[in-house]
């Protein structure tokens, strides 16, 4: 008998039938003797609508407002999933944000959690009663509801399982694990049983949108184990059919490298001739980091016989034209030319064994060499390589690196 | 300067537009020098929308639970409001039902308002802030969600202006007043510049939908005018073009009667040949009561030379099933025969200036007379006197007693 806490995102609770289909799932957990914790997201759909309304009244609208009215989306599911599960048989009730209550910081519309109280909760699973939260939201000590940012339901599943020492949290979503490369690009991708939450991290800011970072942050200081599953298919949490995140030592078998990841969110920006002495890479991007835009991979050319140097970086491609706006106001670099680029993708490598092998970083540019294609960045850490390439060669590099890593085999290794 | 409550209903807040029209009606009350309290129902179709749902589950869902699903439709409205009203340039916040908190029984899905908390509101308001609340909610001793009702932002607008002492609550809505007869059957029906709490009590009972009953009482108890005016006019409550609510004793000219209202959600049963003696009422009525119908009009007929009599009611048309069932099972009237029909109206005429004035019922009769319309039964009250008439006259019935009684000149008057 073990605490699950079970989170259903939007497709998953799309409509009424989907919300049984859910419900029913839960009291399979029920019947095998688990307490279970219900997180869910709004209706699929529901949020957008209402994120839009308050665009459509300003874009500067008041964040405390916003939160008011987009938390309102999870709210209704709550209440839908608990009489869902009474229906089923079991005993439910919902349990709003403010009422646990669930504690986040002021920050609104990415607030943080702060803090949960269990004693309730504990007192109502022990009763044999399922425990429905709306996902996404929480009170502010100022006694304001507060929303967590966009997937931040994911967050609530984690940080309540956190609180309440949970065995562990199961994400039911529209896929059924995390994969070594996106099946849509790679037929012979496997699913990962497991992976360890230093991976999911890096798979997470590399484009696979499996799971809200921040969640797995919280997942892995915590050491939360973490199950992303379909709910879809029949089996449930405790049949363990999909991926299990969780610490890397729980991970008998550690993969060189566990998967391979792309995204085509960033823009390339290269700063041309500009004069090479010290203070200037400060120069660049302190003025960045004062507007709040994130600098992913850096590169800068060592200078040899001239007295210049380019600098080139990637940027989130929506904050690509209020990077440029704010390189074009620093005096330092009137003189400068800038390029810009849309037309990259960032293929990465990701694996908890590249730590202790060192072969990884030549066998993906001899990969990439092998076909042609030409690297423009790269930037490394501990567990996993990226590079920059010319977008249209996306899922030739995916697909030939996922072979090249022998990823295929990964199920029967 | 006075502190006044203005609410808007669904169609007046059924889209960004509009809800941005109305935040512009209580700009200019605030530009008066007035103090605003907005009360706001959800975006028109979205309690539907809801409601729709939980059915779709069950059609005996948790109460608890629906409260949760349809409060947040008024939620997401009340934060689209602050920002509007924000954004046209005047200090707002949203103050949820909890937040207030407005505390109410725990009678969900129809609970009533207990107290509401006015000294945080009382300040915000003094320091130039406009306070807006959702309607039709407020929270339970339990700490639950509770909602009022159909219409229950009607009762909660009133409610907090008896709670604030306002001078006045100001109901927005679709239609610019209260009229002496339905203007779309009576071409000749005049907007009535003020009304007695009475009056309206009985308008609203007997079809006029235009304010929730239990607000009417609330008001009537609490001594707080209600102004019922247009969202889509050009004027503001200040200026008070709609139909005022309020005190008899504050309304100079009396009308023997205001208006005439016909209602087709009765039904009426008749029980033919019961043994006419002491105690049969009761024996009908009781089992009625105790299924929770409620019995309108009841008619009994005399008996002279037989030893039975038939006793005729109305109930309301989708509760007639139900009071069939309930009659068909009491032993006594296992003899009797049932007949029911729908096919009736209630034709009423209200005026609180009837009770010092006899000749009324007789000129209505008279009246109905002269166009061969044949009165199958009659309730009367202080201030009214319905007749149920077969429906196809409704309109006749109405447009005849329009004009037997002067209506179409109250304006002049």
């Amino acid at each position: 008998m073990a605490l699950i806490v079970a989170k259903f995102g939007g497709t998953s609770v799309a409509d009424i039938e989907r919300i049984e289909r859910a419900a029913a799932k839960v009291v399979q957990e029920v019947e095998r003797g688990h307490k279970v914790v219900v997180v869910v997201s709004a209706m699929s759909g529901v949020t957008n609508q209402l994120v839009e309304h308050c665009s459509a009244i300003s874009k500067m609208h008041d964040l405390r407002e916003y939160d008011v009215v987009v938390s309102s989306g999870e709210q209704a599911t709550a209440g839908l999933m608990a009489m869902a599960l009474q229906k089923a048989g079991v005993q439910a009730r919902s349990w709003l944000g403010w009422q646990i209550p669930i504690r986040t910081s002021d920050m609104h519309g990415k607030a943080r959690v702060t803090g949960v109280e269990t004693e309730e909760l504990h007192k109502r699973l022990d009763s044999g009663e399922v425990v429905v939260v709306p996902g996404f939201q929480g009170v502010t000590e100022a006694g304001r509801i507060a929303t967590l940012g966009r997937g931040g339901s994911d967050t609530t599943a984690v940080a309540l399982a956190a609180a309440l020492e949970a065995e562990r949290c199961d994400i039911y979503t529209d896929v059924d694990g995390v994969y070594t490369a996106d099946p849509r690009v790679v037929e012979q991708a496997q699913k990962i049983p497991k992976v360890s939450y230093e991976e999911m991290i890096e798979l997470a800011s590399l484009g696979t949108k499996v799971l809200q970072i921040r969640s797995v942050e919280i997942a892995m200081n915590k050491e939360v184990p973490v199950q992303v599953l379909s709910s879809f298919e029949d089996e449930i949490g405790s049949d363990l059919p999909g991926t299990l995140v969780t610490r890397e030592d729980d991970i008998m078998e550690k993969q060189t490298v566990s998967g391979v990841a792309y995204s085509r969110d960033d823009a390339k920006i290269t700063v041309l001739d500009v004069p090479d002495k010290p203070g200037l890479a400060a120069k660049i991007f302190k003025p960045l980091a004062e507007a709040a835009i994130n600098i992913d991979m850096i590169v800068q050319n060592v200078s040899s016989d001239t007295k210049t140097t380019d600098v080139t970086f990637t940027v989130s491609r929506n904050e690509s034209a209020r990077a440029l706006e704010v390189i074009g106001n620093l005096e330092e670099f009137q003189e400068a030319g800038v390029l810009t680029a849309d037309n990259v993708a960032k293929i990465s490598v990701v694996g908890i064994g590249m730590v202790s092998y060192h072969g990884v970083a030549s066998k993906m540019f001899e990969t990439l060499a092998e076909k042609g294609i030409n690297i423009q960045v790269i930037s490394t850490s501990e567990i996993k390589i990226s590079v920059l390439v010319d977008e249209e060669y996306t899922e030739l590099a995916v697909r030939a690196l996922h072979e090249a890593f022998g990823l295929e085999e990964q199920e029967a290794a």
